[in-house]
């Protein structure tokens, strides 16, 4: 059986053309992140799309000023929303009627923010694959503190960036880098 | 520009056929999430995989009960390790020289757990969409506690299970549901 040609061929890139990506390619990139799954279908997701200089330079600049970054002509910044999962909470505490004072930080330890990563993480996974199937390349990034990048995108504190994901053409075509083999991940009906 | 199929056909799928997944595929799934990528290519997922009915049953148990999953013939618990972010931990805490004894609760405030969530979060995602190619169907599963199924499974109180994916044969293919627009979850240049 045949794994998926862009399951195998994706690979983190950090060296990019200096090549636009078109806003058509763009909206089939997020359609494919629309499609995701989330736990009661809840969407928590939401995508900036970045492509001026001047805002790539400043993500970049929170994101440890990772240089290679800059070399891509789009940033998608992968949010979380926690107001997708405002009934839960409220469900917890009937007291909370929005989200909007909730400052979700690294170390918060809300439940319901860690169904947001997940789900926000389906959604860039599908994106990216997308990505891969179009001949564009990615790389996940997400070295950055909430603290330092919300304030250069106006994101507020109630929501949470999971990731940045740099889009564009590759320079060239790299292998796929090494994986620990099966029987170090796989378990049969029980752990251990 | 056209939509992956996998991504455009896949469905959270509760209703099963009678019938086996066998090993050749379940290998085949495995294979595509080991693809994954990870945060340092820590690769911090584990997948146990379960196919008795006695474990299924229990599993199901552990997830409120909802009898559905018993129709699925293979359940994949998805299980994100802290000890693969150990590293991050010995750089905040000298001290830290193993995860054995941490508990990584639902209420659990430590950042290593999100990245090991997100990163565990892409491999099943991976595993669902190869799964939706092979004419496999599948459903995401959250609603359980840590300290619900980690006993049924033996699973170590510093491991955090992010989702059991149920996989069989769909009874009949059911059409995506319906998702917020792109409007609703798209911002350029920054938020708002």
């Amino acid at each position: 059986m045949e794994i998926l040609k862009p399951i195998l061929n994706r690979r983190s890139v950090r060296r990019y053309q200096d090549k636009p990506v078109d806003d058509e390619q763009i909206r089939t990139l997020l359609e494919s992140a629309r499609r995701a799954p989330s736990g009661d279908n809840s969407q928590p997701w939401n995508f900036i799309v970045v492509k001026s200089e001047e805002m790539r330079r400043r993500i970049t600049a929170a994101c440890h000023n990772q240089k290679w970054m800059m070399q891509a002509p789009v940033h998608i910044v992968c949010v979380g929303d926690m107001e997708a999962r405002l009934k839960d909470l409220i469900k917890k505490d009937e007291t909370i009627r929005s989200t909007s004072h909730l400052k979700v930080q690294e170390n918060s330890a809300l439940h319901e923010l860690k169904l947001v990563i997940r789900d926000t993480a389906i959604a860039g996974d599908h994106l990216v694959l997308q990505a891969e199937s179009m001949g564009l390349a990615t790389c996940w990034v997400a070295w950055f503190e909430q603290k330092g990048l919300r304030p250069v995108l106006d994101i507020p504190a109630n929501k949470y960036v999971i990731a940045v994901i740099c889009v564009g053409y590759a320079v060239k075509n790299l292998k796929p880098r090494a994986r620990k083999p099966l029987k170090d991940m796989v378990h049969y009906e029980r752990w251990g």
